[in-house]
């Protein structure tokens, strides 16, 4: 019995970092899309956010099934509770990746200045989404440091948004709330990629990152 | 052992709806830093959210003690899985909360004619982490849809704050960005108060919400 549930962990880890891949390539076209005003890839990143959250029902429901199995030691459990929580991570980073297609779709355009800001979010975000799927993989908790220091980026590029908006801005009331939202949800985005990053470490150490 | 188990889950139940009472007040608070510039009610919200935070640590630690009993059968285990993913909700409502006091204490004054807009946003987020409080309390499925109607109202204002955005408005890209930022801090603590009731439908039916 122990030997199935550890299987089934296994394949239930593997399918969130698969996710987790999923919300990389979805957070790269939505960039695509609010900067080149591209449509194709707005849909493509919506398409991927729908497949993230169909396949999400599925490793959910296989997590609630593993419970009815009645062998699990703590330690398996610990890691199913993670599995869900990381869950609802990457759950969020495949909406907000779809809530950056729809501002682009809604024909809002990112003012000139700002474009390579955001174009190093949409990259940075992007490599997150890739380390959270490489580190649950690995369970390396090397990776968490790194996470770390790329959130710090997005971060110093969202205050750079922050502060082009409170000067001089001659692009209007409706670009300003876009761009502060549009910065907002890839600051988010990188802070669950992180949240995946520290549980690794939890996963491995079984000491909360702080 | 079982009993054990089980009074310790609804321990840990009961904490959790005392946090969604905290994040209500917190929100309350944070309404009015925002509305009436009152920094008193500012550092009120954020030392709810701090109290919060705290116990949730609590929270999350007894959970992952509970996974240390053997004999805990798998409904058991359902739900101090959805306690502790709904720790994670109540944990963002506070963080939310304290966001708007954020933006209050950096001295943005919201518009004079969207102060009717956010009081009322405040007033039904408040109302909804209450709800969400008693739905945890009184395991009744009935909450859950009084908790939608509320979430539609919240979007309602929301899309409002944006029609005004969009139109005609004198007050600067600062005032502009601020507004849909703090919509948007209300909107997802709305959405996480929604999260909690469908989890309690969950928790007594065993049927996902849609």
């Amino acid at each position: 019995m122990r030997d199935e549930f550890r299987r089934a962990l296994a394949t239930a880890e593997d399918t969130l970092a698969e996710l987790a891949d999923i919300a990389a390539a979805a957070v790269a076209q939505a960039t695509v899309a609010l900067l080149d005003a591209d449509k194709d890839a707005a849909e493509n990143s919506l398409q991927q956010n729908q497949a993230l959250r169909a396949r999400l029902t599925e490793l959910e429901n296989n997590a609630y099934d593993l419970l009815a199995l009645q062998a699990p030691v703590a330690s398996d459990l610990r890691v199913l509770v993670t599995v869900v929580r990381l869950g609802a991570d990457v759950e969020r980073m495949g909406s907000l990746a779809a809530h950056i297609a729809d501002t682009a779709n809604r024909g809002s355009v990112v003012p000139e200045p700002l474009i390579p800001v955001f174009r190093q979010m949409g990259e940075v975000a992007q490599q997150m989404a890739i380390d959270a799927a490489a580190a649950l993989r690995s369970r390396d908790t090397a990776d968490a440091g790194r996470l770390a220091e790329d959130d710090d980026t997005v971060d110093r590029l969202r205050l750079e948004l922050f502060s082009q908006i409170a000067g001089d801005w001659p692009y209007g009331a409706q670009a300003a709330a876009d761009v502060a939202l549009a910065g907002r949800y890839y600051e988010r985005f990188a802070d669950h990629a992180v949240a995946i990053a520290d549980a690794v470490v939890y996963l491995v150490t079984g000491v909360t990152a702080e």
